[in-house]
């Protein structure tokens, strides 16, 4: 079995074809999937608070997992789309940092993760509808979480690289008290606050 | 395996208890189903919007998906269920149009859409719980549903008809410029016009 | 196959961390779960609506379901957990009423819910991650549901309890009509009175 999660701020029936394409794609194997959609209603291009959700929600998936996250508000530009594995789980999304907090998380410094740019052609993912310049979550990251799914390791969907990386910053202490930022509102009003810990970006991945 | 995908306007846990039916009817052929929600968010009554979802999001599934959409303000009237096959898909709904561009988009001139009234008894469902007059969607469509599933031909549903249409309308250039009708407001705030093109009612079913 | 419903009104992300949580447990079993999410939009902490959309639904799922259900103003207090059995079907969930009008309408005179209090240390439960004061859903009741999928018996689970019960209250004939109160509001506008009948707490529960 492959579980997939799925995270964006599509809102509604984007992430249904998601869906629809990675069961396509994987035929007689997608009996094999289990989805289970993270979040959907993150707020619109907001890449932190994805950030954070993704964070909170991978340590509690089992190895092997793939998370495909999609908050891309640079979609259509030149950034590039990404494969991070770390602690055994594997990040599918856009290079803007999304997946890094999640990613960092799962590593350890002697086994910290390890990033790919997905530099497959379309062509090669056997894309029947052409590929959109607004919708990489189906078009791209989708089709490369199915050849996931169906075995292909991550270091053969494109070359190393070096990720960009998502600071939530660091809560200050001051005169009056802390200064922190909110990272994010859940539905009770909860405000999450920078205040915990995040791993570092590995050293290891700097000089690339 | 099966796929099932669900789309309605029904918001929280009225579309749980579609998939209770199902499940419960399908007993140890159970384990064979997927389910896909593609959108319960549909505005509230507007069989506009939701064949729009459900003709953007058919297309991505592989053939064999059993497709039960209910936006159906009809409910309780005369009008129609149906069931319809195309492009190797089967849409389960009421009359209203809401299933048509979608099945339109999936036919082709040599083998377009086929539709059938719902014409098996309630009793014939082995309905436990009397069908309501107001969620056809769990008493009705979702039964259908685990017949087809379960292996039934949509033939074997009741006779064909000639299923209502519905049209997004045209957009027309005028003096001023283009003149289009807005079917869709996705929450990135992206206006859906009607300027796409969507494939024709089929000839072959005018006469029925 | 096993089917466990997902009630909370958790909103975004967090019902994911249930599901990592049963799917890591399950290990190569978590290919024979279905989830089905019930409801995450519960208005917070509404104990009464959360009891009312588990009531409604529970009745459409077969025998052997599993239904965990969070709604808990009281969580981080000494309120019990409780495994509560009625039915064929389980329920998981905080003691506050949640749990019972669902269990009562599926119960009979001659067999009706038996309640088992959560009493298996977290220790034992093999929580990696320590539990939190504020979301048993994740770190309590998603690892007992996960325990009673993989066969363990609910009496398995801790001692007879008698749960704390939840009325909806009676509607009553006045000299100007009838006085009801609200339970639920869909999104079309109904509101869902308190006039239908639910069956009766059990006698022989009264006792203990």
């Amino acid at each position: 079995m492959k579980i997939i999660t799925l995270l964006t701020d599509f809102g509604s029936f984007y992430p249904a074809q998601m869906k629809g394409v990675i069961l396509t794609r994987l035929a007689d194997k997608a009996q094999d999937i289990t989805f289970v959609d993270i979040a959907h209603d993150i707020p619109p291009q907001d890449v932190r608070a994805g950030a954070f959700a993704l964070l909170s929600s991978a340590r509690y998936f089992p190895a092997g997992t793939i998370h495909i996250a999609v908050v891309d508000p640079g979609v259509g530009t030149e950034r590039l789309g990404l494969v991070v594995e770390s602690g055994g789980q594997i990040f599918v999304g856009p290079d803007n940092g999304l997946l890094m907090p999640a990613a960092r998380s799962l590593g350890t410094p002697g086994n910290p993760l390890q990033a790919y740019k997905i530099a497959i052609s379309l062509g090669a993912l056997g894309q029947a509808i052409p590929a959109s310049n607004t919708f990489h979550g189906r078009d791209v990251f989708a089709p490369v979480a199915a050849l996931l799914a169906s075995g292909k390791s991550a270091a053969g969907i494109g070359p190393r690289v070096r990720p960009k990386d998502l600071s939530f910053g660091e809560a200050k202490k001051t005169d009056m008290g802390i200064e922190a930022t909110v990272i994010y509102v859940d539905r009770f009003g909860n405000l999450i606050l920078n205040m915990g810990k995040v791993p570092a970006f590995p050293e290891s991945l700097k000089g690339i």
